[in-house]
């Protein structure tokens, strides 16, 4: 079964200043995770309509799906679905669906010009579900764009997941060496590799003034080869002292 | 004055499977936009030398400066130097000064071969001190290649303050309105940034269970301009009823 992979596209100067920490993106990597789909690579982007819409297009030819937050909520500075639309050479309006969501939560009084932004979609594309706020999201081709208020982008996902057709489930094992340096386990680690093909090890040092450490994880599609690579690692920590 | 722009890299496969949240980014940017440069764009990049490589080349050009983290330790997937030598078509060698630095840290005896990759630097490129590792970050032309462990990246920044051509400084002032929605302010927001030209205002909206909220952040380089947006926002505030 060939690799599945994801693109990701996190929206906003916000992120970019300093001022917001993102945690999307691990959301939707852990997300994904488990469906065998692959996070390739993330971009974090300005409000600049000209990079958006350029991006969009890349990542959606570069991998099977893509998945952007923030940028379209009520405000002027919220232009995602303008880019989407511009990305495909899609038109873009007022979807009467899109609006009935929106009365549900703001009622005919509440719904202004500006929250009925909101209801603007690219033509084609099929709504993602909101039960937060209910301002939706929508998936245009194999793009998917979602809100960037974490707790209002981490409900959408429920409505996502029967449209992705999943990979292989890739496990993961992590083994973790205490009283030991990176550079002690490196050689061996490079070793255990080279003689397990199909597994990725990856090797990550932490310390504080008392204590250092590294974690090794490893991971594969093969659960037997990474219960071998899991004893070789536990091997390899014995020999090195660690524990 | 003209913009001074930079562009962030934070490479490595942990950040892309949710294992890790990247905080480099904020910290790069906090520290950058005091120095009145500012973050355009910022990517995630899997331990993928064709992709890094090839990244670094896009980033140096289209930006003044390019921060990397990540990838410079003693282990097979540490393999940010060669790519920021192969992006530049430089060699690249062990160096005797980073040897120097590292020797500092682990004596001859544990100065194994897999730390002496931690001396492998491009040719040409000045050495960026690493006061809690030893193992070097270096400058190659307009690209900070620092380390992934965010306590050894933060303490690289001092040796990169001094290097730095700053910008003209962009100031930041925050109103926050609570009680109301993001939708509520959308159409004055539109009308004080319109009236205020060299200021960009952003809308972050934030709720919980009992409150609803939206702060506005209002940036520009003209300190009296920024300080009649806050005027005008505090008074579209009053009007909205919210405070």
């Amino acid at each position: 079964m060939s690799d599945v992979t994801a693109g990701i596209l996190l929206i906003g100067d916000e992120l970019l200043s300093g001022r917001t920490q993102d945690t999307n993106l691990a959301t939707i990597a852990k997300f994904l995770g488990p469906l065998g789909v692959q996070v390739r690579e993330a971009r974090i982007l300005a409000d600049d309509a000209a990079t958006i819409t350029e991006t969009v297009r890349v990542f959606s030819e570069r991998f099977d799906y893509v998945f952007t937050t923030g940028g379209i909520g009520p405000t002027h500075d919220d232009i995602t679905a303008d880019c989407i639309a511009a990305a495909f050479g899609l038109g873009i309006g007022e979807r009467e669906d899109a609006l009935d969501m929106l009365r549900e939560r703001y009622g005919d009084d509440e719904l202004n010009a500006a929250r009925r932004r909101m209801a603007r979609i690219p033509d084609g594309a099929s709504l993602i579900d909101n039960p937060v706020s209910q301002a939706p999201g929508f998936q245009t081709r194999n793009v998917f764009t979602m809100a960037g208020v974490p707790q209002i982008m981490r409900a959408m996902l429920p409505d996502i997941v029967h449209r992705l057709k999943g990979g292989a489930l890739v496990h993961q094992i992590t083994v973790t060496c205490a009283g030991v340096g990176e550079g002690d386990a490196a050689a061996g680690l490079a070793e255990i590799e080279a003689a397990h093909p199909g597994v990725g090890i990856g090797s990550y040092p932490f310390f504080n003034d008392a204590l250092r450490g590294v974690s090794f994880v490893a991971r594969s599609r093969d659960e037997a080869q990474l219960e071998r690579v899991r004893s070789a690692l536990e091997a390899l920590v014995e020999r090195l002292g660690g524990g």
